[in-house]
């Protein structure tokens, strides 16, 4: 058990063992980090189409639960395709794509797990939103770094070539700005980490701040 | 670990032993089943406005909580306020928000927890659309059997009041219906069960069926 957990269990006992059935929401988020034994967070995945978020994100989503930590990512597939198919590309929509994201990861983090997001968000304003809807060290800002030169030239899906066709309007990186993360808590810049060393950046900096334990449990993958 | 787990995990070892890095979602419902040792699922709370749908949450989300079980309740405390707090009470806008709420309850279960959804949910056919998004085993109706007379008479809001002086309209049971479920997996009746009687009930419910253990692990509450 992370060693914080013990003085938050004695805290919450005292709080809440009187007329337990008739309060809304007994299960607090604290209460869950003991049953989990480990901190939740967001860890928001932020780059250009093409950078790496999510493979990234997907790499660090297994190394975790080979060690045994309860996760969820979000991305397009589980999102766009779900939630969010009422929505558009429009700016409007835009905005309110990242607000419910940001929204579903705080309920996850509420939940107890380590809520990973994998989406361009390319404007500060947008991913600040996200930001302000859970405490600041429940939000961890992971900058993909990788040039748009490399990004083009992987174009797994081809949307920079139709982007620069104009079959694509408000492509970011073309002819719509990404704003690069001032204050990242992690920057991978993947033209100096091949994934193994990205993965570990993440993992080490999960285990530096106590968000998990060091130990390896060495669950089956 | 329940049984049928180690089976799953035999056939995912199989499937994902490749390229692990280079595949969307790897860490899919199945194995977080077996991290988890619980089999997930939604347990749809529906019943009148005071029936007591969310008394019953928080208390069977107490009693799995003691049991070491995973889980999520999504209410109208941390769903009206942020994730759906764009939307009123038009019929369209109710259509949405239990649209929403049944998304994210999906991702929930996707996320391998025993995810609890406490709404009055008064038609059918959106019960049916969140119903839709699931397999047909991973969606358990619980139909919170109280009579309008007994919700009113408690009336905890005075909610029932201000609608029969017309200041709230579309009320459930007052000028709107509750369209009571035809087959729900499980009926409370809460004129002839107490509280513990119907936490029984449903945690029976999930044990027969292999969504949790029997043993009781008496995680300190």
């Amino acid at each position: 058990m992370l060693e914080k957990n013990k003085n938050i269990m004695d805290k919450i006992d005292h709080e809440t063992d009187e007329n337990i059935i008739w309060h809304n929401q007994l299960i607090i988020k604290e209460k869950r980090q003991i049953l989990l034994n480990q901190k939740p967070c967001i860890l928001w995945f932020t780059g250009l189409s093409g950078s790496g978020k999510s493979t990234l994100a997907n790499a660090v989503e297994t190394e975790l639960y080979k060690r045994g930590i309860k996760t969820y990512l979000l991305d397009g597939d589980n999102v766009r395709h779900g939630l969010n198919k009422d929505l558009g590309f429009s700016e409007t929509d835009r905005i309110e794509n990242i607000r419910r994201i940001g929204e579903v990861a705080k309920l996850f983090v509420d939940a107890g797990l380590i809520s990973l997001t994998a989406f361009i968000s390319p404007f500060k304003s947008d991913r600040q939103i996200a930001k302000s809807l859970v405490k600041y060290d429940e939000f961890i800002e992971v900058f993909v770094n990788t040039s748009l030169a490399v990004c083009e030239s992987r174009d797994p899906k081809g949307l920079y070539e139709k982007a620069r066709n104009g079959d694509i309007k408000n492509f970011t990186g073309i002819d719509s700005p990404y704003e690069i993360p001032e204050e990242p808590q992690i920057e991978i810049k993947t033209d100096e980490l091949d994934i193994t060393q990205s993965v570990d950046t993440i993992i080490s900096y999960l285990i530096k701040y106590g968000y998990i334990d060091g130990n390896e449990n060495d669950y089956a993958i």
